[in-house]
């Protein structure tokens, strides 16, 4: 049987999100190296795939197209041990993941990249990344304090997709060492996953 | 028992949503108006409610907080029609639900509160806000062009949180007359959830 094709970018938390769930559930996957940066996401070949432009973009066995990470993610993980059964549990898991595309990515991914992958200078920065930003790590932080992840002491896909551009904060500017609680979950969630911690950021 | 309560601004189509599903399942609730224009969900109150700050919030009958309008609408409809029972199908309406979060909303809705709302000029509103939602309203076109509904052709949640910004968004600059299939989309919704036409927008 063919396997699932995964588009995404190595560089991107949405993208990597999706392949570390599909590696967790030993879902067969190939990984098709696609960079938003190199404008791969642009090409007539690849809007014919997505028509929003944009990875990463799971092609299942049977040719369907299915886009957007947070939804990919859900869509692998359905009936595992990644998604609460309660419904109550299940709603706040989602609660999480529309929270960290609305309030979180838009902030601290965008400011990685702007910053680390674009190298920007500071000064040319939306100031409002930094101050959005510092405000996700805090409310992060407020739910972590005491708690091991984000719903009800176990690992979800809410700690997954928020996991994959929170560890990768300081490369925009944002000290984890501010935030201990998010900083000692970041380290939780990446030995579950199996990942390397990330390289300190050079000055 | 205790109803559900729904804090929510009448002005706010991510508030609305909720309120439509809920009303459409025939979930009792009770409706307080709590405007973020006011600086109603940045009181202490309403902090110790919501950290995020954000409406809609839903109380639910045992006392515990639900937010997110995306999250709160899966909550209600979970085992209803408005949401697909096959897996592929269910996960394409929540690929909806996440790019509506994050390629629609930021720029229609915030176009609408700017300009209707905060009477704010033309002049100065960021561009962005008239590209990216002007090529949100054309993904949608693309994708309603020969089909009733967004998702396998019958009304989902997908319908019911994309409609709830798109059917104002000539209050934001956006003219619908330019996309024909979303405008017969938005009628279509409207006459399925019992809506009346939003009046005109005055020149």
């Amino acid at each position: 049987m063919t396997a699932i094709r995964l588009y995404g970018s190595s560089d991107s938390g949405n993208c990597l999100k999706t392949k570390w769930v599909a590696e967790r559930l030993g879902i067969r996957f190939e990984w098709i190296e696609t960079s938003s940066f190199s404008g791969a996401t642009r090409t007539p070949e690849f809007l014919a795939i997505n028509p929003a432009g944009q990875v990463p973009v799971a092609i299942l066995a049977d040719g369907r197209m299915l886009a957007q990470s947070n939804a990919i993610m859900l869509y692998f993980a359905e009936n595992s041990d990644l998604v609460p059964k309660d419904a109550y549990e299940r709603a706040k898991m989602l609660e999480w993941l529309f929270w960290e595309q609305y309030s979180h990515e838009p902030y601290i991914a965008v400011r990685i990249a702007r910053k680390y992958f674009l190298n920007q200078r500071e000064e040319d920065l939306d100031p409002v990344l930094l101050t959005k930003g510092a405000a996700a790590l805090a409310r992060l932080e407020l739910q972590l304090q005491g708690a091991p992840f984000l719903v009800n002491g176990a690992l979800t896909l809410a700690d997954i997709a928020l996991v994959a551009y929170t560890r990768a904060a300081p490369r925009g500017g944002f000290d984890l060492e501010s935030y201990p609680a998010v900083k000692a979950w970041v380290g939780r969630v990446e030995r579950e996953l199996g990942l390397e911690p990330l390289p300190p950021v050079g000055q």
